[in-house]
């Protein structure tokens, strides 16, 4: 096969969440997949999802096109020591969210690291293990590609094929430079939300009452997998303890400026949140960073079957687009408000359409 | 007119996002609004909007049922004051973060604290002004009522039912109770918000083009106005610079450890990540706290007019009632995939009908 043709035959090594995605992926496209774990549960389920097949101990006929090591970051190293001792496969590549040091760990256990190639899909959930993966997992998800300068061309154009095979983006970048980078927008950001969290275990019940939307979003991913995030901040510890360190001196200062009360120190406090604000704005939107151009239309509904269909065929009789929608529930209420995203121009139409439909739009 | 009855005429002071969705939300009650905004622009606005008349400047006939002052933390105290010197109303509530320090300022004033009672409702958005308002902002939120001592029975129930007019629902808290509260759930997590997206200001938009959803959710707030957020930071400077140093030391403490390298160290790290996840599952969910109770179903969706409807449509022919959805677009695709949150018992045949008409729903 040309080497940046779609892999038809691979092994999937770890069938949690991401390596059961790339299976299940990769069985949509036609491609035939070998699944392996440790955890014998683990690996029925991921072939009872229609994942693939068991891969069998005794190998099979020759390599296959490539094999994805979906372990974690500590054991990438030794997962690629033994499948390339078993000649798993024609080209390798992991899938962990840490890449210098598997593969300085590569390099010293003596692998062959002309046919690996790191990889990393930005892509995950909350939740964990087989039962939460899916073939669209990757969908429009960058996906890092890290060729060491001993990767083979080859060996990069068929990870680059089952990356784009599996709907991502891959996004070339040297090791290093990505861990850096996943430090500060993954790895630094999921410490932070844990540490916010953290606070709530003594929080009495009316401080918690009153909780908004800010919070849960702050803390989100504080939900994750502490034994799997473990592995992740240990094996990226020196990059993700400079984000921790910087943030904790913001901070620390904050805290100080806002306990000295006079007015130049409150500027302090405003550059922060100055900053804070032009950060934010950084940060690429839905639909490549076109989000902000979409007008919000809220409309009142009741919680009762039926009406989201309605509100739905009225927008398309009105021919209008929706590009995202958010249902705001009122806690205890069985009253929620629908906010509609649409194209600016089409705001008015749609909601004069519900308006005329008797629906309730504030204005 | 009974204490606890409707209020039937009541003025806002102060057109912004707050004061204006207050006023709208009582306009669709049927009260009488009155408003007022030292910036003429936001009242003009507020007035077009349909919020209310403007306040006459020589007042009108008696005094009203009810007075809302919708100003930042450091204006209550001396617009309370005004507002009791022209004798605007019979009853003065504020809608302030901040609640400990405009008492004791109202207080020193000499304000009349018998007619006042502090309240601050849990809504808010990234956008600010009249233009955001919404009669809805306030549904089924929370809504702190902090009655001072001074404050008579009968002003305690007026407010109240300001608070259930607008649809919210009153929190009986003390005010440093309540300063303590929002510094935990709110003003604390702004800030923690802030210094993490300020450390994207100088990041390469190879790190940016790897951001996720979790840095998104985690800096989202951070977009909020600075001008508003400084003021409510500094009315709660020593609460929110408690928050702030704890967080900060977690944070610096957990850089140490991961420095460190050592099993040990890294066992204390995860204790953070334990703590943070147990925190986090003490915040209620939508629909007081019956969020986790939903099964989710996704569905892959061409970014198509009618294709929503032709879903809820299918839904809605198999009788399922749909508690939540999202859609989570991929960037640069015209294809995303919509999240349905239903019963758990009604999941395999909202998935069963979606198939059968063609959908494509992960396993």
């Amino acid at each position: 096969m040309a080497s940046d043709a779609l892999p038809r035959r691979i092994v999937v090594v770890g069938t949690g969440l991401i390596g059961t995605s790339i299976a299940l992926a990769m069985r949509e496209r036609g491609a035939e997949v070998y699944l392996t774990d440790r955890d014998a549960s683990s690996l029925r389920m991921a072939v009872e999802l229609d994942a693939g097949r068991p891969l069998p101990d005794d190998g099979f006929d020759g390599p296959a096109e490539l094999a994805v090591l979906a372990v974690p970051p500590a054991a990438v190293a030794v997962t690629l020591l033994d499948a390339q001792k078993r000649g798993l496969a024609e080209v390798y590549t992991d899938v962990a969210s840490v890449k210098a040091l598997p593969l300085d760990q590569a390099a010293e256990l003596g692998c062959d690291l002309t046919t690996f190639v790191a990889g990393h899909p930005l892509a995950g959930s909350e939740r964990s293990g087989p039962a939460a993966a899916r073939a669209d997992l990757f969908l429009g998800r960058p996906w890092a590609v890290c060729p060491a300068g001993t990767s083979s061309p080859e060996a990069v154009a068929r990870v680059e094929a089952l990356v784009r095979a599996c709907g991502a983006e891959p996004v070339t970048v040297e090791a290093a430079a990505h861990d850096r980078a996943v430090a500060l927008v993954s790895h630094g950001p999921h410490v932070v939300a844990s540490s916010v969290a953290a606070r709530l275990t003594g929080a009495d019940d009316v401080a918690l009452g009153l909780a908004g939307q800010g919070v849960r979003d702050v803390t989100r991913i504080a939900a994750g997998d502490p034994a799997l995030w473990i592995g992740i901040l240990t094996a990226n510890a020196e990059p993700v303890a400079d984000v921790l360190e910087a943030v904790a001196t913001d901070l620390a200062v904050a805290a100080s400026l806002l306990r000295d009360g006079s007015e130049e120190a409150a500027t302090h406090v405003a550059d922060l949140l100055l900053r804070g604000k032009a950060g934010r704005t950084r940060i690429p939107g839905k639909h490549g960073g076109r989000q902000s151009a979409y007008a919000t239309v809220p409309v009142v509904i009741p919680d009762r079957p039926g009406e989201l269909a309605m509100i739905f065929q009225a927008a398309g009789i009105a021919g209008v687009n929706i590009e995202d929608v958010t249902i705001e529930h009122s806690p205890g209420r069985p009253l929620g408000v629908l906010e509609i995203a649409v194209a600016p121009e089409a705001a008015e139409k749609l909601a004069a359409e519900l308006r005329a439909r008797g629906w309730s739009v504030p204005g």
